[in-house]
């Protein structure tokens, strides 16, 4: 297949790279694109290197575009790619149109099915707290979901995460500490406030884990609230999540279920402090899933605890699975 | 009053100091109390040296003892200080005792009645929950509390805070991050634990939070949940709340409610980008309280974040305002 990956240079980006590489994805031809700063650098791929092009205003050579560069470059330009090419669409420009599918592998690799060249790749948030929560919703069925967030600052991009790094080190010197990317200074804080307020108080990233909840498992019955919080970590989302199911649940049980599942890791012994935790998933392809225990306000309800890198499976890695959909045209296309 | 710190050179002994300063705090007398390493040494209190005594075994000779040196002490000593005065203890050793009042005074002034010369302080995370969550009460009876923590290093005491500024400067000079304090290196991470962990899955932290606020708010059929994560903070604890009330209840109305409860500063203008943050609540005696909105799973259901400095509302100033209420014989004795 011949890739492009748009957004080369960015967090996300540099990621799409490393888990085509790490998959074995059957890259016959990689293209690189990127703004037109970056255009004439070059990358590793595979030991060769990949020049990076400014991203042209046509449509681009190749089979699959890996789309990465935000969402008012893929509304332009997905469009365009489309006609050539099936789009990976990481933004959130298109997913919540209907006839566009949004996709987790592990759990509506189905939607697939009549896409018009352009897929929809999930929120981070959602796309790691789903990885824990529809084997659950399978086997117990969830109807309300409570979720707290502690985003990490790379959920911004790269820029984010220098921004951090930035700031520590000013904190650390006594220097006033710089901030642009985030409303407010991150080192030694935490931030309730991930992308834009919308009319009910809920912020949109907030928003996004309900209406993409509903849309991926298909069920536009399901309840959930969330608050989304900016953490001073570098890579990871981990989220608090409570859910009360419909049918009666215990802690062992949904533990057998989770050590089942696709892509989770069960860290859940916290006798030997073993539990899910931003530096150990860093860097995994799994989510890590713990802290698993009876609710103490619903009757049939469920606390736990994950932590997913949300550069991997909170986007390039999910993004590079949906493309591996499209190499088995039998099972769902 | 004569006046005793107990674990005058811990986090919350150096503000218990600094709140009966500012506080005005009628002060005969200051004994400053500390390990025998500290002995010896000296402090400031209203521009006079107080030099720092060890412990002894026998009773104080004070009318308050302001004991914050841990469970351990407490439950050693509090007796034998209990003989000549009056305890505040900011310890978990005796909260749960029945006969031993637990005090917010903006919440259960009068519960102080009938005191055995114990009295407990609550836990800090308590303490911030419930100071916006009691007012709410009132108006609506809450029913059934989630919450999820962001809890500051110094929640662990002055090593806590140590521990995660050395450790940051390790993590930064590429050195591997040592820790003792806590269970994992802090710096870049978020810890889903903090104190023991209880038969039923959860934290003895989270379970505190449960039992507090029923014996506080004197509602033994109040269910609450907690999840409770240790953050890279120097200090204040935040919380993420969802609560679902008897009666029907609008952001508009709990905004009305909080902007006139005591001790509660209401931080709720997102377009401003005004909501709670550790780095504005630090060193106030009042908590913030924003992110105010309509929770999507329950009927009468709320959102809202807070933030509030645990070594004060948390744990120093609630101290000092209970030895206050001893001041005020009339309205509570």
């Amino acid at each position: 297949m011949k890739v492009a990956i748009v957004g080369a240079t960015g967090a996300v980006g540099q990621e799409l790279i490393s888990v085509l590489e790490k998959r074995n994805f059957p890259v016959s031809e990689l293209r690189l694109y990127a703004s037109i700063r970056s255009a004439g650098k070059s990358q590793k791929f595979r030991g060769k290197e990949v020049s990076i092009e400014a991203l042209p205003e046509t449509p681009l050579p190749v089979d699959v575009v890996l789309a990465s560069a935000g969402g008012s470059i893929s509304k332009q330009y997905a469009p365009i790619w489309a006609q050539q090419s099936v789009v990976v669409d990481n933004s959130s420009a298109f997913r919540y149109e209907p006839h566009v599918p949004l996709i987790i592998p592990e759990i509506n690799p189905q939607a697939i099915q009549g896409h018009q060249n352009i897929i929809a790749n999930p929120n981070c948030t959602t796309a790691i707290l789903l990885m824990a929560l529809y084997p659950l919703h399978k086997a117990f069925r969830a109807k309300r979901v409570i979720v707290s967030t502690y985003q990490s600052s790379s959920g911004a991009g790269a820029s984010g995460m220098d921004e951090l790094l930035h700031g520590t080190k000013q904190f650390l010197a006594g220097l006033p500490v710089e901030h642009k990317t985030f409303a407010h200074p991150l080192p030694f804080n935490v931030i309730p406030h991930i992308d834009a307020f919308q009319e009910n108080g809920y912020t949109k990233e907030e928003m996004k884990v309900l209406w993409e909840t509903q849309k991926i498992i298909g069920d536009p019955d399901i309840k959930l609230s969330c608050t989304a919080v900016r953490v001073p970590t570098l890579r990871v989302h981990a989220e608090a999540v409570t859910v009360e199911f419909e049918r009666p649940v215990t802690p062992e049980v949904a533990r057998e279920v989770l050590a089942g599942a696709p892509g989770v890791d069960l860290v859940d012994d916290p006798a030997s402090k073993r539990y899910p935790l931003p530096l150990t998933a860093t860097g995994k392809f799994n989510i890590e899933v713990g802290r698993i225990r009876k609710n103490l306000v619903f009757e049939n309800g469920l606390d736990f605890f994950v932590a997913g890198d949300q550069l991997l499976k909170g986007a390039a890695l999910n993004a590079v699975q949906i493309a591996e959909l499209l190499l088995k045209p039998v099972a769902y296309q």
